[in-house]
């Protein structure tokens, strides 16, 4: 099956053609940047030398489906609302990597994205892919509006917890850090080397956009409105997502049990990894893989339970989960391309 | 004024001499190493080469009691408690940076560090030296228990809210995340460079040692129990701590109101600085220097505050903060030898 | 077919086993680690974890050439030397990722290595297994020697302008950098996080044990004595190996045929990419992948052709290579389960 | 003595700042940044907030002349040539930093910088600035060229033995390695940290503007016409050179002879530090520091001599080597300022 990517010269899209190779039934067939439209794509990267030969294109909407049966938009928000459409008039199915179909509310969009948001008509038809939770809506997608990938480690962290009535929904804390990957490979002084390298920094206090993610997820799957603190670090490394959640337990269980439920919660998904009590994941064990691992701790002395989870963002938060997706939506078994070990060191 | 620095090829020591270097009225006296006694100091630190020609020597309290009027013990926890009672018997002042006399109860020490506490004859001597809120009872001291990096950081970012009963002092969060040249020159696979490199690590969740220096200052201080959540992670960097705080605020005060509190707490106080609202700090503004820097936000959605305070381990964790110490002790002023601008990037 | 990796705890076996589970013809059979034997391979590597599910066993020559049909030792140099005989004498085969058997002359190997050699009967069965050199000869053997990192990288990238005769042998200078991961996970100063991150050293001047086989190379190849200068350098980043290598031209050539006389010589080698005139590789280029990328430069004011080669250490030039060899021996394409693209960023 | 920094928001003018803080007899007066005028200069750099506190501002020769007595021209090549005519005419020194008036040939100069050079009159009047070779000049000079980062590294680092006249002066070769911060604050691809995290590059192969002024100094010094190979990469780290330069022995003579050789020709130079034979210098060991360490090893086997040579790019590679200068102009003791401790680890 051939897939189309937009958006080729960023991280996500370098991703999405490194996991497609390793992919029995995918290929890639038409790579748009219209940045770069006509050069060769190992110019840009010459990692893909005489492995990907590809010129890339223009965008255009009716080539693209023409000659692909999927669509990965690899986009920056604001763009990826008026392609997706485009691409779903002419009937192909759009996995959307951005986050502009992920809010369901139209307010809420435009509140934290500052920009306007796409129409009620292709939001409706959006589903929200994250894979573990929603596999049944997935299946039946026409456009999936996959994951950020701080929402990807913080729900699939929280979830258990929190549908089993266990915490207190007023008091979750996340404080996330990320790898520099995550914000693509635009110029900025917050990616420039020599500032970001021995270097340690908070950023958008209360203002990142992933919030109103994170917490339409918890509703939807709690029933309950639940607002979160939401702390978000930039860590001098490439790749890793990592974050810690903070819970006030709403009784009295231990560190063995949430063990338990947690490891009950995800018996049937090989793509969440729960660590022995004692244990806790590091980032570089998930390094190239869609692997989310989570650790586990409650503290006896404040009935607090605190819970680490990584995930490589640009796998498991962005082109593996967006794989994922495509795996759910053809019926492939959902390791499909997927199964490679993380790499380590 | 000669200093003796015992425990002389850990990365506390050096960061010592490099300061004492800078200081008008400190020079090194006796360097102490009993591994590497005989040996000249630069073949451990080449980059002493032809500025410090010492040779590092035995311990022996008579001898450095002799030829020194002050002594910084840099030596590991249970080996300072030995070391101290020797010096400070032949009337030399110490100031010690492990954590051997810290807590000032030998219950809670051998709880947390698993190898017997000081006597309480020493441990009675012991003053705290955080030096922005113990300066009196440092200057008369004869034995200084130099906090811990972790603590440092945390109880000057916590005290203003929680001295001005803002904070609901049951809601603590610390996350905290340090550089690796915090856990000393010794080798371990968590010291391992193709370990920690492009890797993020949560470790001794709810065990670390520096929990009840912690909540003994917090108690010492509001006067109430404090029972903090506490945890630590490892950051791929050299230097440089930042601890993100979160406390549930008791009443509606904005972050301008805060920021203000903070900055009057802090108003004598040179190397606490105040980030101005809406920007925090980041490690390497305060690298290689004494500073404190402490930014603030209220999240009016939770009213929750979280505070984000930054220190160079190294100096203000450990060896800047002695060195300050030292010149309370002595009625030098506080930025003797230390106001050096951080090096940057 | 099942493969033994012998030495499991090292950064070469688990590279072979996160390769091995690319491949669609090979299977991971046993893993001894004499150290951890008993252990889960799981805990000595998380990453592992619901992936690779074995025990490590204690070495048994018996036991692994009834299980296995193929054996790599990915055991330190001096180790290799006592295992290897057992196994070929069971009628497995071997590839040792070690030094031991790549050196022809037991003299220069106790030399260069500073203990004993392997005997000359073992010695002589040892084909060098620089894959694209001497294809034919790996086919039929049954000992591998798998060449260093820094040999493969050198040896691709000195060969052809070596054997068109158109350099000056007494010329050769190489440049050599590497990541840490090279060194194992052994623990030492020189790995210690702290001493290595935001560092360059130089290390091994004229001593480097990889010089003899580089040596030894050149001579088959040539027919000519070649000395070499070597010097090796120590990089902050986990994996990749730089050469930079310098060679006095004996006529005028220019770039452009420098690049078409390379380009011809590697035209039937996958694995070999040489780049463009004016561009250069960096390390990153081929990370985690099996490539070994080449740049070229004539200076035409000294008439000296600068090569720069590079390559994943632990892929091309450890576990990579040893899985290119396993293919040649097999009959398998080259290119079986090594077919990745490489891992940006 | 007042000091005017012009160029302030890059790297160069915040280490000059940083030094001068440490120096007893200067003092900055005015900071220049056409960009930046009229803000305060801890906006750009908040770790300076509370220490400097000063107001960026636009460039006035008129004003910084009559409030300094010395200026710094921290600015880019192409722009130096404009201001410090300006400069030198209203009366007052200049040091520049960058490489307009290095080059004594116009035509070289527009050859390898691609713009136009200064003029002759204001050329001839600039005094080659590199401490240790030409303090008698340097200290009678109104305007110095401070040499470039690796023209320092490297001719200091091959001077000696050229000058006695024991190499072959045909054969020189520099394999130059640097971190990121050389490049300066301005947004690239190749300051991106993704790009350059775990990543070693080549660059400007045979293209390096800084070639011509190593090829000045070799031939004012040994008065040979000398062409080298000079080949740059760029390393994961931000501060440090190390230049590796090989050249060939014309006679027999021993490491040990060398090691003589350059200690004697360094022995009133206290900041070039000679290391004993069979050590190296790293360039962590001269972080944040003026000094040039320098390693030699004599390779019996090819009869060449390797040359290790570290600074700091931004000390002695720029802002220290400058204030080295501005000591030397003022017949201060060349310490003065400069005298810290690198910063260690």
């Amino acid at each position: 099956m051939k897939a189309a990517i937009i958006g080729g010269t960023g991280y996500g899209a370098i991703e999405l053609i490194r996991l497609i190779q390793n992919h029995p039934y995918l290929e890639v067939g038409t790579v748009v940047s219209n940045s770069q439209a006509g050069s060769d794509f190992s110019d840009s990267y010459p990692h893909l030398s005489n492995i990907v030969n590809l010129t890339l294109e223009k965008f255009n909407a009716e080539k693209i489906s023409k000659e692909n049966e999927i669509v990965f938009l690899a986009t920056p928000s604001g763009v990826s609302s008026s392609l997706a459409p485009q691409l779903i008039d002419k009937g192909i199915k759009v996995i959307d990597l951005s986050g502009d179909f992920r809010l369901r509310s139209q307010t809420e969009y435009e509140t934290w994205y500052k920009h306007s948001a796409p129409t009620e008509e292709y939001l409706s038809k959006a589903v929200y892919g994250l894979s573990e939770i929603y596999a049944e809506e997935i299946k039946g997608a026409t456009l999936i509006a996959n994951p950020g990938c701080y929402p990807t480690a913080t729900s699939l962290g929280l979830l258990p917890i929190l549908k089993a009535n266990l915490a207190d929904s007023k008091s979750i804390i996340i404080d996330a850090k990320s790898g520099v990957s995550g914000a693509g490979r635009g110029l900025s002084l917050t990616s420039h080397y020599a500032e970001i390298n021995e270097n340690l920094k908070a950023y958008k206090l209360g203002a990142h956009q992933h919030i109103p993610e994170i917490e339409q997820v918890l509703k939807d799957e709690t029933g309950s409105l639940i607002t979160v603190s939401f702390t978000t670090h930039l860590v001098p490394m490439n790749r890793g997502i990592m974050i810690t959640a903070y819970v006030n337990l709403t009784g009295k269980i231990s560190t063995s049990e949430v063990h338990d439920l947690y490891s009950e919660f995800y018996k049937d998904h090989p793509f969440v990894r729960i660590r022995p009590e004692g244990t806790y994941p590091a980032t570089k064990e998930v390094q190239g893989s869609n692997y989310c691992d989570i650790g586990l701790h409650v503290d006896p002395r404040t009935n607090r339970l605190t819970i680490i989870s990584v995930i490589d963002n640009l796998v498991k938060g962005a082109a593996g989960q967006a794989i994922q997706n495509a795996n759910l939506m053809n019926n492939w078994d959902i390791r499909t391309g997927l199964d490679s070990i993380p790499m380590y060191p």
